[in-house]
């Protein structure tokens, strides 16, 4: 499938807004990618797909993770967290994608892992900081951006806790333990990793 | 050793100010154990030991942890935590106790675990309660206290998590187990557990 007919497919699975969303990660990705010397082809592929099946039914997103044994502990935590994981899946199955680190910033875009690759830290970032993102920390976010992946990407999940936190909701341990991941390449390196 | 000589031995390892922050959690501990139906006695033996190796020096409560191979992957998280691992070390080793319900009150008394006995949460959140405590979440924990021990140490956790992600620093993944492990509980009880 050519590039213009996959964004198609995706774009026809879901309302407006989030294709949008969608476009912003994109253009972001390519731009993160080009700044920090990832692949920008590669991150563009990821961001189109990273959420493709966002807007289906959470029900139908749970048989996929179900079905496949993919990480099945997600269920149990917030419904935001199973597109990334069921997304990683229908990439690779309905699209055929089959490259690997493609599939990883997909299945990782949203709670991140310990060990990030580069092109996973470009899209698990774009998605937080695309144009049309408005939530409270979002400007210190795109701020930090200018000057180190790591240390941007620490307080997107920052916010994430904190909105969880708020709201009484469990967190997903892979995301504390990707933060604590963030925090010791940072210490390893001086604070100074991913400085384009 | 008798009651009076352990506090004497106790007491004699530390500054005065955190003996009284001990017989603090000394006397919360005796009465959350008399609310909730706990074994006040243990709740008590459990109590005066719960820092009896917190003002250390940590390089030698470090050694204790590393000499005796006890949950060494703390040693990579904040330093407040250690005294909790190697003070049940210590309890069992230095002053006898055999009790395996008070050790893991020590134990865990900072970080908590998933399936936490009755004994180690009224320890763990008188540690959080006791009058000398002074915080800004404190006296919405007491008044939580009153009601489900449950619900005041989830809102204990989300103090320390909110402290450690406005300071930049690591989240021990336990606290954050522990802190789904009471969600889990309080959404199977439907909200009303440990209610005196």
């Amino acid at each position: 499938m050519n590039r213009e007919s996959l964004k198609e497919s995706v774009r026809s699975q879901m309302p407006a807004a989030r294709w949008q969303h969608t476009l912003g990660v994109v253009e972001t990705s390519i731009r993160l990618a080009a700044r920090y010397g990832a692949d920008p082809d590669k991150a563009e592929l990821a961001a189109i797909l990273h959420d493709c099946c966002k807007s289906w039914p959470v029900d139908r997103q749970a048989a996929v993770i179900r079905e496949h044994a993919l990480s099945e502990d997600v269920l149990q935590y917030d419904k935001e967290l199973w597109h990334a994981i069921a997304g990683a899946w229908v990439a690779e199955k309905e699209y055929g994608v089959n490259d690997p680190e493609v599939l990883d910033a997909i299945r990782y875009h949203t709670t991140g892992r310990a060990g990030m690759t580069l092109l996973e830290k470009v899209v698990c970032l774009a998605d937080y900081i695309e144009p049309g993102r408005d939530f409270p920390a979002v400007n210190n976010i795109r701020e930090l951006a200018e000057h180190s992946l790591e240390k941007a990407l620490v307080a997107g999940f920052d916010s994430t806790i904190h909105f969880l936190l708020d709201r009484g909701k469990k967190i997903y341990p892979l995301t504390v333990l990707t933060r604590n991941a963030l925090l010791f390449e940072l210490e390893s390196a001086g604070g100074t990793m991913r400085e384009p």
